[in-house]
């Protein structure tokens, strides 16, 4: 029984089927009918013109996000435990070409104007250290938290003064969103985020994240940098397809992405009302932070559940869109009887 | 009726059920079980040992490869036609932050010992100029020329002498070998090919290049370049799938990447025998190489054939393992009517 | 007897005489009284307002104008046989982090608009082609041509219609003005030039180059890439007092910069008129190309003349500010002895 | 009168002389004679074989340094304040192609086994994170602290047994020796040191820095680096002479390098002992660090002392090789005055 991550949980049937619906020849690279309806849906989506470009993993989207908002002499601010910062390899360095990362303070893996401000407050401004350019904050967060469409308009204000762009990691902006319940909107461009990195991959796709520009004049510069980081594939609509089949308006039981993503935080909540006394953070999305002695790892291990140690005597659980709820009944009661 | 190209074919129907059998929970990234598999596989494939990177894209896998073999100050020989050099925007250069192609003539996109040796002889071997460090051929050329074992092995043989490593894009190394009709190690390491990208997607799958790195380990550090670069996918699986099906030893009728292969080798030789008169290239792989006046590119375009204008006076068309038995055969017949 | 380069001979004594009155406590790096007083008076010398940054060679000179002008998956043309590409190793990748050079053919290594506009016609606009973002042009050229104001022009209105900038790499751009008697905003920036590599190292200075923005805007990003790639010298103080020593508009005899470069240009002009017959290319800076076979070769040096080989049968001899007159004489003789 | 610091000293009567002495024509760039004597002329000095590479800037002998010891996905271990993260701008990553700096804390801005150890002992060692492949210390440190050969040795030890290299930024080298009373080798190679960057600027040279390789190997590649780079000069004997006389050995007084540092020192030591109850760090090498309100600084500043500030309520005061002793006596009985 696997909440490890939800990165590794299968594809969605509805996703297979819009894969296969793509299969015939079309025009290759982004020229296929199918990518050239993203910026419509997405735009349909979110309210506002935006264009789209697919990348095959969040760290490329983040990468090429980035690389449209920062000069390689540029820095961004992130949290101290920021995806971008941990887990991204040379990622942000790589498709910048060496911007730095300067790293925020804040509980929850969240920024804050006061953070992010104390960190630009310690910079001197002269040409000895690197500029500041650019804001990146995930939702959800690394700790599955979530920012609320007040706290990322407050720090888009901060951006907007400061003259930085706002980068959102949206690895789990479903579960953000269908936990706040808001419109993708409100926690996006209306709040100052100028490019988002809306992840699929976690909530049911196979391979296809969409990099979502609110200005639509950065993407033109970036199918470049996207051809040139070898992210431009040749049979895209399989992308593209995967993509429409999450956010299509029409699907009779609503948008796919926000059914799926609802499904895990559903479940997120079901551990975490089983594991009231010892939850690190609160459960806003679909992970769930544990305080967890080696013993008891070991006896819900010894029972079947496999997860993450994180750090001593804490342990990470992930649900999915496809979590079964049998498993996570399962994973409920174990908790319970620790 | 499609043949601008074999990049935008659809999927084989064996490689969906490879993707779909690997549809259930797994480690992520490259820990999954098909991945694991790949050195074996594709070692026993070649007849060495070897170590395999599943990446997206013919631009992700070259860039990865030449980026294991050389310097941001080194220099890349490779002919001038190359895709390197023409179709891969900024890639070489992203992938190796700055080397250099430097552009070799040759008939048929093919290098030969004296053009190498003509290049390098034209460098003065100082600091101010950026340091030959590898060779990369491209098997079958941008031409759909084929090279002989013989003469891979005289460029690896002027690779060795001068310390360059030797690089093969084999975007269409299957319809290479199919041609040649020789083991697979034939025209790479036993030639003294270093690493070879090996397309898939030209020839039925739909997400996976494999880079075989014939020193494995030059493969350790391109691990880190590979995941910094936004290739890593979480759900690796299914590439590692599409790879395992196209060279499964025991697929009844033979591996699916030499039968897909000849199959597109086969349309072509159809096409090229109705042209005969016309041919720019003699036709070895799947790319026939016309002469065609504008009218008579018009008219068949008239007919419904789709392929891309090569220059004034001349036309590109690429058959696919799916090219269909009749279009095929119609192409062939409206050739003959010109 | 040496006539290998200007880019080895000593300083002016107005030069040290600068450097040494300078020669006190000031503010670090480009915060002192002399580096403050550049943007003036290098505008008052060009009659525009201009940003200039120095840097300690021509290669960071060109470097950090291209990086201000073109993207990472962007390309520049030039010759090519332009110190860009044969004699800077992979400076122009490293300073725009992989931008590409497009290389032109020309006589005396002068582009044309025509030469440009048919690179720019072979390419297909598509992201699969790095983007043509600037022209790079020498003044002098590689082979001691000159541009004439018109010529710049004509290139400067291929670059505002094909919405390219346009650079000069003026390495030994003294000599050109020096051999056009032009004013200096003749060949810059009233022809379109966006950014010029004043170079003073071959004309006098010990090492102090000058990057010449002629919109200024582009020089403020650049001075956090000339920190970046180590250029910004803390004792930055020297450097500006070598140029403003070159330029100074008050020295009685006219500017060291001219009157240098004067010197240099006759010294040639007498070494070519006693090579007429073997010259390879109007003299008509401070080279001279002839044609020189081995033999004479190894007379001429046997005499005492150090000087470079330029291919087979063919040689080049440069004068500097510092060519002692006997000396020039001297080779004239033996020149004229063959 | 300016104690803000050392780095804008004026140039030492003897490299001006050096300098003039190297005013005559020789072979460009790093063929002269005097470049030519620089790896014999350390190699004596350390006691061991080198090779070394001059280098205009210390931000460049830094990321020259540790360009040959890491790659693009690499990371390099480094003081949370050191000059490489606060003050190079994006120098690091500029040199490196993207690496990472992992920041360490410290006491005094010294790195400890303990504190290297638990840094590593944080990451993960799978592909996600940068590989660390570097620890980089200051000597003297960012606070004017100076490295044992014992504490360099343990921390060589650790760089040992991680299989890391150990780079060293002796921006401040000399005045580390002199307060050590060391041979240079002791806190050098043979401590385990791969690469120092060893600086002159701030100790009385104009503009030349020394990359010293402890491994000569490291160098070869380096060259290619330091071209493309634009740090190459033409005219490189004149950086040549200001490191050989330097460390000349035949120098009657004894080598200039130590000189000039065991002055700085002594002024520092003077200026230490007036202000002994406000001292932030011991002071051990030319740097002083005071505890310091508002309204002293102001009323030091009334006196006509020119320093940075440090923070609130602190200040740093810098001696170099040309303190005038009445300024430091007038400064020492000011602060003894407060």
């Amino acid at each position: 029984m696997k909440f490890f991550s939800d990165n590794a949980a299968p594809v969605h049937p509805e996703i297979w089927a819009a894969m296969h619906a793509a299969d015939h020849a079309d025009t290759a690279y982004a020229g296929d009918a199918l990518s050239a309806r993203l910026d419509a849906a997405f735009g349909a989506m979110f309210g506002t013109p935006v264009a789209v470009i697919w990348a095959a993993t969040g760290t490329a989207a983040n990468g090429l996000a980035l690389g449209a908002l920062v000069d390689p002499y540029g820095a961004i601010l992130c949290h101290r435990e920021a995806h971008l910062e941990v887990d991204e390899c040379g990622g942000p360095a790589w498709f910048t070409h060496g911007a730095k990362l300067l790293l925020v303070d804040g509980e929850g893996a969240k920024l804050t104007p006061d953070a992010i401000n104390a960190v630009l407050g310690g910079l001197r401004g002269d040409v000895h250290q690197a500029v500041p350019q650019a804001i990146s904050i995930t939702q959800a967060t690394e700790y599955g938290r979530v920012y609320t469409p007040a706290e990322v308009a407050a720090i888009g204000e901060v951006a907007r003064e400061r003259k930085l762009k706002l980068h959102m990691d949206g690895a789990r902006f479903a579960n953000a969103v269908a936990s706040l319940g808001c419109h993708p909107g409100d926690v996006t461009w209306r709040a100052g985020v100028d490019v988002l990195s809306f992840g699929f991959i976690k909530n049911g796709a196979m391979s296809a994240e969409a990099i979502v520009f609110f200005d639509p004049d950065l993407a033109a510069r970036t199918r470049f940098a996207h051809k040139s980081a070898g992210q431009l594939q040749s049979k895209g609509r399989y992308l593209a397809a995967q993509l429409l089949a999450m956010i299509d308006p029409d699907r009779a039981a609503g948008p796919l992405w926000l059914e799926n993503a609802q499904a895990a935080n559903a479940s997120a909540q079901i551990v975490a009302d089983a594991a009231a006394g010892r939850l690190l953070h609160p459960v806003q999305a679909n992970e769930v932070f544990l305080s967890l002695t080696a013993d008891e790892a070991a006896s819900l291990r010894a029972q079947g559940f496999d997860f993450y140690d994180w750090g001593a005597g804490a342990a990470r659980l992930v649900t999915s869109w496809v979590s079964p709820a049998d498993e996570v009944a399962l994973l409920a009661a174990a908790l319970r009887g620790l």
